[in-house]
């Protein structure tokens, strides 16, 4: 079984390209189940009921988030009610929404989807490592294949996490800094990684976001107002291959799409 | 003429794979002109004398360094009598070493190489994008090629002094993070870039050093000793092609390489 | 000659007690030069143009300001025209707005006010101790007094600050941090100090702001809207002492008035 | 019955000063039971056994730690049977030492120590908020007094968690800045109240520690071997009378002393 994950969509480009390409790609890639990280998907802040519409119509099965997850609030108005969507689950106390969900894919299969995000340089949310841990071993038994999207800034965090998950979950992508890396693998234990998938958005551009006022930011530290760029869009992520005999990862494979204007 | 830029060595696995593969690459390449992070290259903390002279003794013209250059007081013995060893320019006040070097390469062409850090998630030093501005324009009338290793955490950071510096400085290559990104690219003005060149060591570790004592801190918060990690090693970083017509990058190009134990 | 300076006052609830108090406080005192911090005068961030008439009628000559300084769009309608109001001096390049003003007062007396902002857990400006160490050479010659408030978290910051600037400023005061410290001083070298100045505004509160959505927010780490709190109000700050045979300090108290609903 | 609260004791001036005065201070309050943060009493850094065992011999009834609590390794080789000792309760996991212990003192009542670390600018420790309210629902029915020294950077977050557990615990004072604040006070539940406690060491300091190196490191951020400083000492905490009737706080008061060399 074949799954694909995208890494961050940001705004009107990032869904433009997946409108263009997605479907294609899954056929081509035999793809059977379709994760993406959405958190900025709504003009570059937080998601829409509208726009996760319009992300799972295109052929999404899973969205996950991150730090970004509250910046719009329309999200409140919806996240309890979807079983598609999934924030980071390292957020404490009673969190509206889930941090992970168990889904059927291929002959059958159950895919455990988590979302989690990391606390070195972001906020102060629980544990990753712990909290993973913990779901991890409550759900082993039921599931065929766990996917971790760990939403995180520093590649220590990243690879920390990996190692120690190694073998106990299938999947475990990171997403966050929109710029992808060149080391996906299947580590030791047969994890499936790589530090971060990229970025889903346009491609002239810091981040998905225009260059000047972030440019201007760093150059005078005054707020700016950021806004998504325009122009050419890529779309950047995974290809996995999943062993329906023994539950495993086998292969990984980073793409990146262009769409010219 | 083809340059080298080696990611961050760490530790003694890194020289290992440079002394036993540096030159054959360099010959396949037809190299002329080789830079290396050498930052973690002493234990993975600094650099001593000993190191840095058995590295330049590998055919390494400039050693740049980051966040770790003063971790091993060794450096203070030659940091002022070494042209090929540059720190990060933006150091504030009178502060030992170099930021910034001019060399002589291919048809005798003048490369300065730059070294700055980041102030994103890391100490609060000068502003890079101010200090490389001002000394850009000090240099540009008398050199033919401007390269800069920017060492920094955030990809917002490096890709905003990337655009920041388009067109005006040869190449831009991130460093510190010592994951390789997959964005290697021309940027539209013309300066060669990469967000991080990826690390020179251990493979099977966290950013070179030994797994566990790095993920049990991340369990428990307390205190641990990291040590450098053992096992077969890689060696990471671009190869640029600079044309010596009209002193601009034609091409720049990932490379990983593996050594066995 | 004696001079009153007033900690970070908080929206209307910190306006209200200066109406009520201020100038019979100055009275009573004798003041004849008072400055105010009015980072977060209009509804907690920043200043407005309409409130910043208001304070200045109240009977206050300068308003220094902080990290809100640019929270409210309105004060670039007015920071390049107003004499009487700085904000950090060590903001990069080219900034709206002055960071040192000279002012006259007591006997034909010259006082230099500067503001500052701190960089531990703070954004990225330059170099407070440099920029400072500039700014009073550069003055020097011309004042009889130099007052810096510096806008500051960190605790060593701030103390070393003054210990570097001791005997070349007159007085250095810090705010930021809303709490009142009660380790007012003259300094071996003449300059009088406080580390933090305290908050004006409501007494029943976390630094100025209703108490239920920060708690909330420490507990469930999601985005909450801060609001200013209301009731009994509290005026801080301290009064000094300025010896104008010899332009030195000689004495420092701190104050906190409380003014019921 | 009367408490003493003694801020951060930084090395042997801090140790020196309760060896002079402490015994004197306890009996002229009558002070029944005494606590001490002592993350800084060895060489400024940590807390070995001799130390310990001396600071005991003074009269302080329990030590409490901070983010230096792992600085020095000695304390390893104690931690575990030294009920006087505790360290901050939101380590994860399996950590030594303990985070609370409940005391007899007065007339035969039970007195809850618990030390927490907050996490604004500092480590990503568990939820302090979380933590302390699990361990105060625990105890709540078998103890008479519960006192909370919170190791905290942000103003914010101390008041914050204070605010939250008004009328739940009888005292939480702040330490860590080393700076005392002018605002202890009964709030308005019942809960007795300092910012910070200030600091127990040498007076001409930043913080305890020598100013030279500190300025030196603010002004040219290279590593500096900080060591604590010399001269005259201070002495700083709370007396707090707690009601035996009732069990509440009724009086929270600051003292600083000072020994001349
Ligand atoms: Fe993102
Ligand atoms: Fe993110
Ligand atoms: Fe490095
Ligand atoms: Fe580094
Ligand atoms: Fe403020
Ligand atoms: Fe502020
Ligand atoms: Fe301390
Ligand atoms: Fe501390």
């Amino acid at each position: 079984m074949n799954i694909l994950i995208i890494g961050d969509i940001v705004g009107k480009p990032g869904r433009a390209i997946l409108k263009a390409m997605l479907s294609k790609i899954q056929r081509e890639n035999d793809i059977s189940f379709t994760i993406a990280n959405a958190e900025n998907a709504a003009g570059g802040r937080g998601l829409t009921q509208e726009i996760k519409d319009d992300l799972i119509g295109m052929g999404i099965d899973v969205l996950t988030m991150g730090n970004h997850v509250w910046d719009n609030k329309n999200i409140f108005n919806f996240i309890d009610d979807e079983p598609r969507l999934i924030r980071p689950i390292n957020y404490p106390g009673d969190c509206p929404g889930q941090g992970m969900h168990i889904y059927k894919a291929g002959f059958n299969k159950n895919i455990a989807v988590i979302n989690a995000s990391g606390r070195v340089y972001m906020p102060a949310l629980d544990c990753p490592f712990q909290t993973i841990n913990e779901v991890v071993n409550d759900i082993k038994d039921q599931v065929d294949f766990i996917i971790v999207d760990f939403h995180a800034e520093a590649t220590s965090e990243k690879m920390a996490l990996a190692h120690y998950l190694d073998g106990r979950v299938t999947v475990l992508v990171g997403t966050h800094t929109h710029i992808q890396t060149a080391d996906e693998r299947i580590l030791p234990q047969g994890t499936a990684y790589i530090t971060d998938l990229g970025m889903t958005g346009p491609v002239d551009s810091i981040l998905g976001m225009a260059k000047g006022p972030i440019i201007d930011k760093f150059l005078n530290a005054r707020p700016a107002r950021f806004e998504v760029a325009t122009g050419p869009a890529q779309m950047q992520g995974v290809v996995l291959q999943l062993d329906e005999e023994n539950n495993k990862a086998t292969h990984i494979e980073r793409f990146s799409y262009y769409l010219g204007d």
